[in-house]
């Protein structure tokens, strides 16, 4: 029995009573999927989720991943899931129908996304890489490529990977030193990277590399690097596979967590022999990439906090059962389970808060992305565009730490269960924390939030996420149970905003200072987001219970809201105070007084 | 080489200069000790943790623990160590010197712990809990268990463990099922005892247990509860090894860090025949354990400190290597050393001070400790036993909550590298977790601290903190630059104290709704604790610097005074309105709402 443990309830609450996904349908790209049919997707990926997915979990943190002569041997039931997976169409269900997809809403992909990290994250990350990559090559490369790659890709017969990271190259690409040389149509790959996810296994009969490389006399920095397709096995013309291509894998990271899922040194053209084709545009490789950003960066938002509702749920369903002390007032005699001690009831409440707000902002994030590409263009496009490009750093940073800190705070309702292997939430815990740290680590998404998203086109993307809550807000000021914590909101929202255009014009004058505090102004931006989404889930449930139609689920949307706003907030603007300080302790701290 | 490292110069600051620990040999008992005996002292153990048992952080790693047929073996290294450990004085340096020991001042032990734990808290843990049986049965034992037992153990020719937890009982002792029935001068025990640390080893020749069982016919509840001397192996009335006891380890668990400590469940009596002494009073076993309690939680406090500051100091020699990215300020050119990031920076700064206050906090507790064991009755000794008595769940708490949080943030430092078993850091983190949750989980220090400690001896504890803190506020608040962090920090406190009189009043009235937030009521007291050490430290630093003997390392000190109080104190202030509301969601949530 696996432990995925999640509430439909809260997932569906989000999708049809919030965001109202059944109205993508008027959009005509999606005209054929109404609500019943996203609805009948969803239901079907949770139920594929708990019975396929959700076993690997424990059966991945068992096998783990070594590599041995260059060769990583994975879990048997790895690669049974991952035929299974592609063949119930869970690997590109968002595809056009061209390339083997159902051409579901791309918000549909979040939304799956959730459901399988959830359920085995170490696992889930193989056919989204695969996925990612394809989409490279379908946005990007000749068509010749396309049809020599995609289809075996996106039918789960080959897997794909993403190659940045070089062992001096991390955050910083621009040190990038890989190189590929011309030779005729294509290029002589050489060089080694580190920490390549599913860089090599045996889920799949290739891997189709999409490596960022510098072709020889191209510019320095990250306008020099482009972008190629490296299979691990070359591909005749006819498709069959041809001879191995020189790409070698040179170990697999010990880690905290993800165990199942091997991280990899890979060293293409050690032996002079490894060909790629070029992706795009010469040196317009780290473009190509970041055209993926946003979804990427959101998916790893999506992973904190799909672990972290999976962690809650172990907590949860273990303090309903866990008797264990008397009842603190005195009312009740003999033991009574845990959830019936105020402190563990505090705990389980912050983390069910946190959950459903975090889903709720990931979920809407999707949904803008979605509409920033299918909406025709014009102002509600702009909008939803500049929205997500706000909202994408925030999603990933304040999801990514906030998701980890869900998972410590289910290990403590377990008390010392909870250090323990036998119970689900330590490798909860230990999976959760590499989302803080790649896909840009958080403090690298607060540089980006408090600069490029301020200042672009304008500051566009702050003016879009301001329109929305203020928007949110003035609807909702008089709202007759909410209506004190919106206006909580809105004076804290309002605070942040100002101090925002005083960071901004610090970013110009003196940017040091600015990046002292672009990490808690993040955190006040993800406070802010919390806040709104959770009292709009509020909002929704007052409705129902007005219209007689409440039960313990709205009642409890709106208590989780009032309670939230009200010890979250004001701490919201503490952290905004900091942001403003004139104090430069960060700065002038002698390097050896640490 | 290990990656054990520590800067004496902060531990040398507290003890001599903010504790003036040299003072000790004024109480008569001390009187062999003067300043310079002691920071030899220190500095031995220094040496000796960074020598024999740091290494034994990754030799642990890769052995683990393992239960075979009842019996665990651990690395050879540790079973030389661990005599090498007691054979130069570091299990007992405290204890009188008729069992071994060199009777050195009590706070010394925290001290050692301090390094020992900071090099290796898995190995640690053994001649610590060796230490604490010993001393239980010193305290209570007949004089003929204490001849039988003490010496063997103080030597570490056996070790000794302390054996509380059952399935059914954990943090609520008072079901404890385990029996132990009389049988002439002994007595019959029986039972399942589990999470035992270091319950069954090949360290020592034998392995002396303590036990809690209730002896028939006793009453039920906490005070039927009595302590046995439990040894694994008999011992002949010359002191030489009889038969084995009938106490079977019956696995370990496996666990999210501290892989080398086993922690054993061990059956007490299957074949109903095993045998154990009183030690102490019939029905006060608990008693007798819980007289040992402020020293096991304040080491508990320790081991989160003293990892979070090895994790620190790595994180730390990391950041000032790792050449990434560009000068944000754009004035240098090429790639600068991490540590030039103000984030960076800032997640330093913060660790720093961390560390720093928890060590003061820490270390004045312990020297309170002391005092009030050593100085003769009266008022200054009750007023010590009243400060520790107070800040003793704070210790406990605040440091294990934070030592996690720094490990975290360690990691954080270090990027992808953080997460790579490559790095030291990931094993802190795992190892950290633990001091949240054991030696009575965080939620129930808050409880002891707002209910028991604000009520005892009508407030005494709460009123001795609260003058200790009223006098460095009044002392100093004129301090020309650190008078108005003196302000905030009177300020903060003053609203503190009057919200812990309005909890009291609510324990009473609405015990539910006081439970509801005594966690980040706690959390307060230790923020409030961490600005007062660090102003404090920043105020002996202002000393030096006006004598004009200030270097970096003063001018750091001041430096993290003035950033922490300033940024920390306004979300304290939030956290004391938090714990005053009168919102009651936590309490009126629908379990099924959850």
């Amino acid at each position: 029995m696996s432990h995925y443990k999640l509430n439909e309830k809260d997932i569906f609450f989000i999708l049809k009573e919030q965001l109202k996904y059944g109205e993508l349908s008027k959009i005509e790209k999606y005209s054929d999927f109404d609500e019943e049919l996203l609805d009948m997707t969803v239901t079907q990926a949770i139920k594929f989720a708990k019975s396929e997915i959700a076993p690997l979990q424990e059966i991945g943190e068992k096998w783990g991943a070594k590599c041995e002569d260059g060769q990583v041997k994975c879990a048997p039931e790895f690669k049974k899931a991952f035929r299974t997976h592609a063949e119930n169409g869970w690997l590109c269900p968002t595809a056009e129908p061209e390339w083997g997809g159902q051409g579901l809403p791309e918000m549909m992909h979040t939304v799956i996304e959730d459901l399988m990290c959830g359920a085995c994250q170490s696992f889930n990350m193989c056919p989204s890489l695969t996925f990612g990559a394809a989409h490279l090559i379908v946005s990007f490369a000749t068509e010749e490529l396309k049809k020599l790659y995609v289809p075996n890709m996106l039918s789960g017969q080959w897997a794909g990977t993403m190659v940045l990271t070089e062992p001096g190259a991390g955050t910083n690409l621009a040190a990038l030193r890989t190189t590929a040389t011309r030779e005729g149509d294509h290029f002589k790959i050489k060089g080694s990277k580190i920490f390549i996810s599913w860089g090599e296994h045996d889920l799949a009969e290739n891997i189709i590399h999409l490596v960022l490389a510098r072709i020889e006399g191209a510019p320095e920095g990250v306008k020099g690097i482009s972008l190629f397709v490296v299979p691990k096995i070359r591909i005749n013309s006819d498709g069959s596979l041809a001879q191995p291509n020189d790409v070698k894998c040179g170990g697999v990271e010990k880690k905290l967590g993800l165990h199942a899922s091997p991280t990899c040194q890979l060293n293409f053209g050690e032996n002079d022999d490894c060909i790629g084709w070029l992706c795009g545009q010469e040196n317009s490789g780290l473009a190509h990439m970041f055209q993926m950003m946003n979804g990427a960066r959101i998916n790893t938002g999506v992973s904190g906090m799909a672990i972290a509702g999976t962690a809650y749920q172990n907590a949860l369903a273990y303090a309903k059962e866990r008797v264990q002390g008397p009842d603190v007032s005195g009312k009740k005699s003999g033991w009574v389970p845990i959830i019936e001690h105020p402190d563990v009831r505090r705990m389980l409440l912050w983390m069910k808060a946190m959950v459903d707000g975090m889903r709720s902002m990931i979920y809407a994030g999707a949904y803008w992305l979605d509409l920033s590409q299918t909406l025709t263009e014009g102002a509600d496009r702009d909008h939803c565009r500049n929205l997500i490009d706000f909202m994408t750093p925030i999603i990933k940073a304040y999801c990514s730490d906030m998701g980890f800190r869900v998972c410590e705070t289910a290990i403590q309702c377990l008390g010392g269960y909870g250090y323990c292997a036998d119970y689900p939430l330590e490798q909860y815990l230990r999976d959760a924390k590499i989302m803080s740290l790649y896909e840009g680590t958080n403090g690298v998404q607060s540089l980006d939030l408090m600069g490029r998203k301020m200042t672009i086109g304008r500051g566009a993307p702050f003016l879009a996420f301001k329109a929305e809550i203020e928007k949110f807000c003035s609807t909702n000021r008089a709202h007759p149970e909410l209506g004190e914590k919106v206006a909580s909101l809105a004076a804290a929202a309002g605070r942040l905003f100002e101090a925002s255009a005083e960071m901004t014009k610090r970013l110009r004058d003196d940017p040091l200072q600015w990046a002292s505090y672009t990490y808690p102004a993040l955190q006040a931006y993800g406070e802010i987001t919390m806040a709104w989404r959770l009292l709009d889930l509020a909002r929704i449930s007052c409705e129902a219970v007005s219209n007689g139609q409440g039960n313990d689920f709205h009642r409890a949307k709106i208590l989780q809201a009032l309670w939230f706003v009200d010890v979250t907030l004001p701490h919201t603007l503490a952290t905004i105070d900091t942001c403003l300080r004139k104090g430069r302790e960060i700065l002038d701290m002698p390097e050896n007084g640490f």
